[in-house]
């Protein structure tokens, strides 16, 4: 019997890759990235340094080519594969991403009277134009609706749905009164290929919904009427014109058109999974599953769990956010970060260049800093270098280093900041725990865990778990897949859960990082110090005293730059 | 009438420095410098990383190789001038350096028997064998005798006299069973010179004696026999047989012997000044009076100041030490510093080498942080990478930086941590004040004074303060050489009290460097934070909670490494 493939659709900021995989296996057969064509790669910026946007254009293209390409690069790689075999599709994004589109769910960027204006493209997730909207929206909510922030962390945050469209209001009524609705780049791509633009057809993403637009059932979906016409009368009227129908990823927008199976080469009607985003079904493609927390690190890290919800689970402070569904179906998804891990690193490499006229590259800071033994530097530092995601929730923090002497060397420095993400990553998973959600193994994905072994293994030490490594490179494009296989069902060649999905598809590297014990007994009273740290800094526990330091310092630095 | 002239000896760690000085105006006409023989760069070291010798034959060779040099570069530069000018001599040493002698005032060392004993030699200041018997001193006296811990900043040092005795009892029993008593360098010098060396004849110099001997007339003169009995009875005994004279830079040790005038040429009978330690006389030679505080600023600093002693002084908590006479007659003489400035800058330069290919030298980092608006990095540090020395006298502290960014560049620490020495230097400056000793105005001398306008007008910005600097480049051999005017006398062709002699022989640079009133008023924002930091850190007052913090990382340091 010939395979069976599903395609993968990855959005990221600046490219779109597909993947197809083999749903008996989770072999990758053929794949396929096209960067994005309008902007500096892909974003079109401006003067305004929070500003950030996309052009709705590039999601349409890169579709069709990068499906086409995936498609002949499997035909090279599977002997007679026939896009015919392919049997369903997924779509993960960036997000919060919305744009406004008209009554028909056609972007009004396609309108050629907005063609080139910024407010009517995507507003990419790293705009941050809304900074003044998301305090007034976290200033109203915490007022009224304290549910609302609860699910949240605790702060509503510029890079999200209402924040942005709350802007695109006071800024560019004109975009905002020609939109009929607003759809998230998750939602929007599926409905294209699908036909289901139109709101009113269109089946959204509970993971967008429930992350980024306050949507939740316990208080029947949306934010209220009244708390957004306390906002502004327009975002009122706004929401009786979203998409009413909110859904997990085992349900599917529809069918692809026939016109897109003509472009692509894929079958019509071939169905085509809710959307969600990369984080959370990178998690699904890194295997997560209840007591398995997983970690995409990067430049930062998306850190996702998942609890059954048939159990009790309270909110938990901190977290970015906790939505039903919207990881696996019949799980709470639970999302954490850290706000800087690569880019730390990176920092200490590329910004201070130590090591004099022989440079000190990556590779050469990982093999001296892996000759330093746990707590043999005397140094601990703080990774807020960005701020910190989970569990503080406060952009408003910065990096710090104790312990130095006149002899501290720069590979001592560079193991300190490993360890100090480690830490923080500890205390997402002791957030995670002192809630109930057990965390008893830890996957990790994205290039630093495939790249760095004297990360993991310092990340093993310091958690005193075992430290795996999702076997994919791209585990966003193959949980999309994944998403693609379970919506086209076990019938037609896929499967009819996500655990038989994932336990066909996902896997594991043999190399499994152990903690050693006796590294791991030196961090856990280094830990001790890094909460104390952690907590003098970070915190209003204590006497307070401390709290306020590193804020003032960028009060002082705002002040005083030119 | 011909000029008069003074010779001043300045004992270093690695050389002496001979300096013949016009009494008139202070001109310094010649001078000579001689590197001792023994030992590394004079420094006779062991395995034990704590001990530091030096032999005494270098103190005898180098004053009579650069007395005989110095006359001869003076006979260069100033027509017809004769050694008999010369009208009296002075002498500064490092200290507390004490070495063992014999009944005739002779030193053991140069008993063949005791030739190659490094406990027969001097114990340079650096010398930590004797951290042992400092916390038993200290314990000791925190016990019975509180009021001897409260002149010297509560704590009794490894690197001070009875220290280094102890430890020379308990572990070289031979020596001290030897020795008729012991003398410090400071005295040794003058009394080898004028014949004097036999305890009972000498006068013995009260800055040595008060700050690193517990010598004080309130109690009698040195530690009561009870209290050293308690340490040892052999130490109990040794007390009758130290010299009983104690006696300020005013006085006069007694004449040059006609063998040291006939190797030398200086004239016999001529005066020569009790002795004292460098950073004391140079404080005298850089022009310290009752306002005025001197900073010798190297890779770490030396703070002197004086107050009158006709007025109350309560004790000074954190101090190194308040002695009656031992930089001025007639003023308490009050000793701070900082463990380490120039030193942590090379520590940035020289061992974290930022820059890449091209490390970045002093003088680039200097270039670069002075485009750096105060409070515009948002950094802040503590300058503890050697501990704190003044105010709260504790080693066992460690550097903080705190504010990094991932943007934050090499200059920008760079500038913090000239910053955190600034902050160090006014948190001295203010426990002065706050014991009602006036800093109104600081004269800075050494190298980093010398060579560094940036560091200079950092220092005049965050004290708010003018910033003098000494017009000689070499304070302490010009403050001997006005000790040496001082004891000659007017009628001599010296001067009758150290005020006419400092204010004939002694100056300042024209350009002075006034602090910028913007500048201030951020850095005093800046320093109420830092003064958070350091009070967290460094003391037990507030919550107490990160005290202990730099003091668990340097124990669970000490104990990891190999």
């Amino acid at each position: 019997m010939p395979g069976k493939y599903t395609i993968g659709l990855d959005y990221g900021t600046n490219s779109v890759r597909a993947l197809i995989v083999n749903t008996a296996n989770g072999r990758e057969v053929g794949t396929a990235v096209w960067n994005y064509e309008h902007g500096t790669a892909g974003v079109i910026l401006s003067r305004d340094p929070n500003l950030a946007r996309q052009h709705p254009a590039d999601y349409i293209k890169g579709a069709e080519v990068t499906i086409q390409k995936a498609l002949a690069d499997a035909g090279k790689h599977v002997r007679g594969f026939q896009p015919a075999q392919v049997v369903g599709l997924g779509v993960d994004t960036t997000g919060s991403t919305p744009l406004p589109v008209d009554s028909a769910g056609q972007p009004l960027a396609f309108n050629k009277k907005f063609a080139k204006n910024p407010a009517a493209m995507a507003w990419l997730w790293k705009d941050h134009t809304g900074v003044a909207e998301a305090a007034e929206i976290t200033g109203l909510a915490g007022k009224i609706r304290p549910q609302y922030l609860a699910k949240c962390g605790g702060v509503y945050s510029s890079e999200w749905f209402w924040s942005k469209i709350l802007h695109c209001l006071r800024t560019a009524p004109e975009v905002f009164a020609a939109a009929n609705s607003w759809l998230e780049l998750a939602d929007y791509v599926p409905a294209a290929l699908t036909g289901t633009e139109a709101p009113r057809k269109l089946s959204a993403g509970i993971c967008a919904a429930g992350h980024k637009a306050m949507f939740n059932k316990s208080w029947g979906g949306y934010p209220d009427a009244e708390f957004l016409l306390q906002l502004d009368p327009q975002l009122g009227a706004l929401r009786k014109r979203l998409c009413p129908r909110v859904r997990a990823v085992d349900s599917a927008v529809g069918g692809l058109t026939a016109a897109w199976a003509k472009k692509t080469g894929l079958s019509a009607g071939l169905p085509v999974a809710v959307g969600a985003f990369d984080a959370h079904l990178g998690a699904i493609g890194a295997g997560v599953a209840p007591g398995a927390l997983v970690k995409i690190i990067g430049t930062s890290t998306c850190d996702i769990a998942v609890w059954p919800d048939t159990e009790k689970l309270a909110d938990i402070p901190g977290l970015c956010g906790i939505v039903n569904g919207s990881v696996l179906p019949g799980f709470y998804g639970l999302e954490a970060g850290q706000s800087a891990v690569g880019d730390i690193f990176n920092w200490w490499v590329h910004y201070i260049q130590p090591g004099g006229k022989k440079p000190l590259s990556h590779a050469d800071l990982d093999r001296a800093a892996a000759r330093v033994q746990p707590g043999e530097s005397g140094l601990l530092a703080l990774d807020w270098n960005n701020g910190n995601r989970t569990i503080l929730v406060d952009q408003r923090l910065t990096g710090l280093l104790i312990g130095q002497t006149l002899y501290t060397t720069p590979a001592e420095i560079y193991r300190a900041l490993i360890e100090a993400t480690a830490f923080g990553a500890l205390t997402i998973i002791n957030r995670f725990e002192e809630y109930g959600v057990k965390v008893e193994q830890i996957v990790n994905c994205g290039g630093i865990a495939e790249k760095n072994p004297l990360v993991m293994q310092i990340y093993a030490d310091v958690t005193g778990r075992p430290i795996k490594i999702s076997r994919s490179a791209q585990t966003c494009a193959l949980g999309s897949a994944i998403a693609g296989a379970v919506v086209a069902g076990k019938a037609a060649g896929g499967h009819d859960n996500y655990a038989d999905a994932q336990q066909a598809m996902t896997g594991l590297k043999s190399r499994v990082f152990q903690p050693n014990p006796k590294a791991h007994e030196v961090y856990k009273e280094l830990y001790v110090l890094y909460r104390k740290l952690h907590d003098a800094f970070g915190t209003q526990q204590g006497d307070g005293n401390l709290y306020g330091v590193m804020k003032e310092l960028l009060e002082i630095r705002n002040r005083t730059r030119k």
